[in-house]
């Protein structure tokens, strides 16, 4: 009859129009991407009393399993886990060993926590030591073992002042193992192109180690694993060969010279160890909400063990790369990102048991006046953050849409030899980002030997007493070298920056902002230094900067301007600010982290909202639905759904009447990811929500197990047989399978309502009604396209491309 | 015709059964509590192209705001603040003054932040200085000029060591004003009445500034802002009055003598501050929402200003009293807990130019070994908290039932009294919390003369070089007495804390317990110490604790003792141990800390799931919608929903058929919040819902205003009025009061998901369905009561009783 009969829309309609556009991909990276597919037990959850007998008793394999780049669904992840732990909670009433089984489970979380932290501690330690020995190997090689490192080499060394032990006999330059001399513009020559060699050489292995065996090792991986916390599934992206082979290139990476960090990817590494070790519970392998909790606990640990610092961690991942992050996940972070601190501090990477990565102590306090130049670095910050991100973007863009994206081995090869051949004859960007940082950072004694201290000798020496630091005094030779080479490496590391965020090898942004910002905040300190010491009775210095008084402390410019660079790159500011004061320990330098971070991030948002990992996002197309942004605009529900006015009506299951034949050809005549289940044609009044993975696997398991099911049965959704039971087949039931509970909007709900719905209850698709009578549907890509649209962007970059 | 009939319930069954149970309550405290005619302008907001023209254009007065004691619309309260943000972007395009307008409608909630900062830090500081006075009141006079505490009297004295300077001649005891003489037993006898005099005066103050100017002034009122935080509304409660009565008789009680502390009332006094100041922004005065975010971080602030602590202070907020806390609030929390401990700082009401409440300074590492006695202190503090929280809530239900409750004044010198008299002879007691806690945090310095540090002298000095502490050496009887009266204030202020806290004067609960655990940690670790002393050589000690090295610092126990007991009573565990980080500044000691909170947690929430402000509102019977206990029942929508199966269907309005009069009646004859709008009696799908103040606020409006409104007039929420125009009055028009995007669930819907839902949507009420059709309707309440009865509570329980 008519009630039953089934509306097939033309396939060529129903792939540009319908709610999950299908798309033209090019066969790399694995998988389309379209909401398709995607399944849950759904409806076999909770809803115990209303379950009729069905051939699905026992949950077939695959149903409640997601396929590869589609959203889960986070309200029947969260149900399923309650409903898990319900059954465990009952029964462990009945027997002891129930009751033990319970226990276990309640405390697995916190043991998976503790080997997560153990293991990414061990693995940052392991990285931080082999990253340093291979980084010195591009200088020399250590007589007594070739396995030391300079620092280690000279540890046994006689040699009492520091730059002499630097120098010491067991640790011999190329120049010197090659030629026999270190002296002289021929040794410089041989050193100089020994460096670019294992430069090349270790690029080029970590390209070759990506490309061979893990593609999705590249990169920092921040803007993926927050498309992954918001719900979405990218498989291997943390398996475990991403994992082995992330751990070796990031070092190769780092040893190489080129302008990148390790603490993005660490955050990366730690997600891979969460990930692998998630599959020894079947609470956490089994459930896609539950994993996410510990990754989010993940990504707080990589930055834990990037800093040492535990509380700026959790509140980075709260921060910045979470989107679903419960009160218990906050605690179990804290956890493991203690464990894995500590891991860290016992294998003690840097030699000197300090917990952080760079440690400072200030010693004179701040002036208010200063806040005037710390909000300068943080407009410089800003700018610098706002440039860099719409630079990084275009050439990432360039290298997608154009012939330089076929090369990328080429690509990196070019950019060491940049990198290696321009940064080699200044010291300072020969040195490794974070020794550069740390140098930057640090505040001059009388005793460091260092150029950024080459400050003159005094003159009067009675004058300079005890616990008298060598700041407040003229600018030496030493000093103008160092501040000239320090310029020069302000551009440099700016330029190469943005060509190098994005190749092909595994690669952080926080170090080389940082570096930037480092840079620029120590210039600005010497000035102002200078400029105290000149000008002691100004009104501006005077009263807070008599001669002789340590009243300004370049290092902590350096640190304010590395603090509003990445806030500007990044966007963070709560989360930096403590990491920053987990670094000093002193609340007391707060204020003017606090006033430059603030002051960086309003103006970078000034001139583009995105964030580096947002930019990345949406340059990717990943459905990733930003919790930060407001949606602004005052559409309704009605003008974002699927069908438009326009449109073919929806393509609906009734909840009796349809044969299995009718139901087949509705499904493969689209594609959609799922068909909602009315009373019938006529009423449009809603049952119910059936996904297409599950109709599929049902109907197939009915035809070859169950006896009697043939395209002429008809397909039953209600929980009790139709009465007209006529000589046809029997029916197939199939009541087990519809979700009872889906959720509704009615079509007069303000968008930014919708929005808010989807984003806190982390939705995939959602009904519309109107007057109780379904009118369509609205689903994620929906909400995405649209927000692009009134962006004036493409909505058709929702897409992998 | 039969449609339009009005089903009208007896008053008596609706009482009872009906959505929104109607109390009968004692008349104080103001207002009725249940979820009646709170209004919201709702189906104004975003519907603008399906607005029609009705005479609610102009938005009547009292139309969008709530009535007291009734819960928020979140979903509703945040999309008006979207519409009011969105029109001023959208003006702002216009003209220059717009452009300046948004810009500090932008800066707004950063200007109110800052104000918030300064007034809470610098009341914060008044009430230190304030208390400090009035403590040392009790005690003596200083000569020089009354309004000096003992501290600042003594400051000008020549004497030279600390203990010397403490008897400074300015400042005279009470007998030695009264009698002259310092020395023997009357004079002991003189100091001691004034003591209870002074403490019995205070409290007297306290109590009755309370009971006849601002009633909610009492307690600590953290219980009341989680509540309200989460969307109740309490009038009066976040006022001036409030303010400047809690802000007096917090000092007043504190100075008692009585066991409390200032932490939790400071968090209430910020709270106020920020409530008033939000009065100055419109932006805040009219959105109960936006609000709320200010409050949030008003919390922050209040914990900021009462440790020093601005980290902890925000992630307290975030753990323990905020409901709905988005990333914006984070960043805007922080700001103001930073300037408020910035003015307290420069307030300096310690003196000491510290920042925070207890400045502790340990120098020796802790060892493996150590995990256990800090283990064991958890467990102490775990077992107390839970003890502490069934005694109290017993203690206050007894109060609530019997004549006890009668008499408050009495209860509060009665307990008053007791606490002097038993307090004054012990010195541990008679000291205030805050200061005993600090001793107890202190290690042991060569030149520290208190009674704790009494260790015997070092029989060969050539042993104890520089630098060794007087730690790991044999006590001395001035150790042994104060142990012995440590054990006593112990018992002491584990009994009157019970009694203490629910009286009727401002009282916090932080420093009670901080304080109990400081002792017990104190007790154990001087045991630990000893024990070490005494067995150099055993195998627990060998190795880490030889003989003459510092292994064992008491001070550190006393600490991890406190945040144990801490963690007990309130369940706090990350924003704990930052606060605690945040003292010491190292992050050395968070191991110990962690374990310590983590097994406190666990044992006491293995004894009793609530925390001390849970219970507290469970026995005031707010509803609160706990975040974090999970729904762990398997029930259905349909179960908890009502109408129940047994009861009459539910009351509807009908789109268009139903006359003013009619509407009239059938508001009339229920006490229900709001009525769902139906398309017709026979099909029941919905269409909207309106709530019964807008309802008769329209209506009401609309007799005075509009012509031709009688009661025969038929009221029309469609979009067009019906074409069947008769002679009759003109149609009275209401879709503009009508919500045309209800949230609705399904009957089928599991109750953990429909928890979840109203979690964190922030919802009131919610339409159920059953295909289509509408079914019934739950509302917050209905969910507190089920939960209650599942938990085998009085579901009642969910009143103001």
């Amino acid at each position: 009859d008519a009630v039953n009969q089934i509306i097939v829309f033309s396939v060529y309609h129903s792939l540009s129009l319908s709610l999950s556009l299908s798309l033209s991909l090019p066969p790399s990276p694995p998988g389309d991407y379209e909401e398709r597919g995607g399944s849950r037990a759904a409806g076999m959850n909770g809803n115990g009393p209303n379950k009729m007998v069905d051939p699905l008793e026992d949950p077939l394999p695959g149903l409640g399993t997601y396929e590869d780049f589609n959203t889960i669904d986070w309200v029947r992840e969260k149900s399923k886990d309650r409903d898990r732990h319900r059954e465990i909670t009952n029964k462990s009433k009945e027997s002891t060993v129930a009751l033990l089984h319970s226990v276990s489970d309640a405390f697995s979380g916190w043991l998976l926590m503790l080997l997560v932290g153990l293991m990414a501690g061990a693995l940052a330690g392991g990285i931080d030591i082999a990253a340093h020995w291979l980084t010195d190997l591009k200088e020399g090689l250590c007589l007594v073992g070739f396995w030391f490192n300079h620092e280690h080499c000279c540890w046994t060394s006689n040699e009492t002042t520091f730059q002499e032990r630097d120098r010491c006999p067991q640790w011999q330059s190329w120049a010197e193992l090659i030629t026999g001399t270190s002296e002289g513009a021929f040794a410089y020559i041989v050193n100089y192109l020994m460096y670019i060699v294992w430069a090349l050489l270790f690029a080029l292995l970590a390209v070759a180690l990506v490309r061979a065996f893990a593609p999705y090792a590249c990169g920092s991986g921040i803007p993926e694993i927050k498309t992954i916390l918001s719900g979405f599934i990218i498989r291997g992206y943390l398996g475990k060969w991403t994992l082995i082979i992330k751990t070796i290139t990031l070092v190769l990476a780092v040893s190489s010279g080129l302008s990148l960090g390790k603490e993005g990817p660490l955050v990366h590494v730690a997600c891979c160890c969460a990930n692998i070790l998630c599959h020894l519970f079947t609470k956490y392998r089994k459930n896609e909400a539950k994993r996410r909790e510990v990754l989010s606990a993940a990504a707080a640990v990589g930055v834990s063990v990037a800093f040492g610092a535990p509380i700026g961690g959790v509140l980075f991942s709260l921060e910045e790369v979470s989107y679903y992050f419960p009160l218990k996940t906050l605690w179990r972070s804290f956890f493991a990102a203690l464990v894995a601190a500590f891991t860290l501090h016992s294998i003690n990477p840097f030699g000197n048991s300090r917990l952080v990565l760079f440690y400072v102590e200030f010693h004179a306090p701040w002036h208010l006046v200063e806040l005037v130049p710390f909000i300068l670095l943080g407009i410089f910050g800003g700018l610098w953050g706002a440039l860099f991100i719409r630079a990084n973007i275009a050439w990432c863009r360039r290298r997608k849409s154009t012939r330089l994206g076929h090369y990328p081995v080429m690509e990196v090869l070019v950019v060491t030899a940049l990198t290696a051949v321009l940064a080699y004859p200044n010291s300072y960007t020969r040195m490794s980002g974070a020794e550069l940082i740390a140098e930057l950072f640090n505040d001059c004694s009388l005793l460091d030997s260092s150029q950024l201290c080459g400050y003159k000798p005094p003159t009067n020496t009675s004058k300079t007493g005890v616990g008298n630091s060598l700041a407040d005094r003229p600018a030496g030779e030493g000093l103008y070298t160092a501040l000239w080479q320090l310029a020069l490496a302000l551009v440099f590391k700016m330029m190469i920056t943005v060509i190098t965020f994005g190749m092909k090898v595994p690669s952080g942004l926080f170090i080389p902002s940082m570096a930037v910002g480092a840079i620029a905040g120590r210039l600005l300190g010497v000035g102002m230094e200078q400029l105290a010491y000149y000008n002691h009775d100004s009104f501006i210095f005077k009263g807070w900067c008599s001669p002789g008084a340590d009243c300004i402390t370049p290092g902590l410019y350096a640190m304010v301007g590395a603090a509003s660079c990445l806030g500007g790159v990044t966007r963070m500011t709560v989360s930096l600010v403590v990491i920053m004061f987990e670094l000093t320990g002193g609340l007391e330098y707060i204020v003017p982290l606090m006033a430059a971070t603030m002051t960086s991030k309003w103006v970078a948002d000034a001139l583009g909202r995105e964030g580096i990992y947002e930019a990345h996002i949406r340059l990717n197309g990943y459905p990733f639905l930003e919790p930060k942004e407001e949606f602004g605009h005052s559409s309704l529900t009605v003008d974002v759904m699927r069908p438009r006015r326009s449109d073919p009506a929806l393509a609906v299951l009734t909840q009796e009447g349809m044969t299995v034949g009718e139901v087949e050809a509705l499904v493969e005549s689209t594609r959609y990811s799922g068909f909602p289940v009315v009373v019938s044609q006529e009423s449009q009044r809603l049952v119910g929500f059936v996904l297409r993975r599950d109709l599929l696997i049902s109907i197939d398991n009915a035809r070859k197990r169950q006896e009697g099911v043939v395209s002429a049965s008809q397909v039953v959704f209600t929980e009790h047989a139709p009465a007209q039971a006529d000589d046809g087949p029997p029916p197939l039931r199939l009541r087990g399978i519809v979700d009872l509970s889906p959720f509704t909007v009615t079509d007069h709900t303000p968008m930014d309502i919708t929005v808010d719905i989807f984003r806190k209850l982390g939705l995939r698709q959602c009904l519309v009604t109107h007057n109780g009578r379904l009118l369509g549907i609205i689903t994620k890509k929906d909400i995405l396209k649209h927000m692009a649209q009134i962006a004036n962007r493409d909505p058709d970059s929702i897409l992998f491309n």
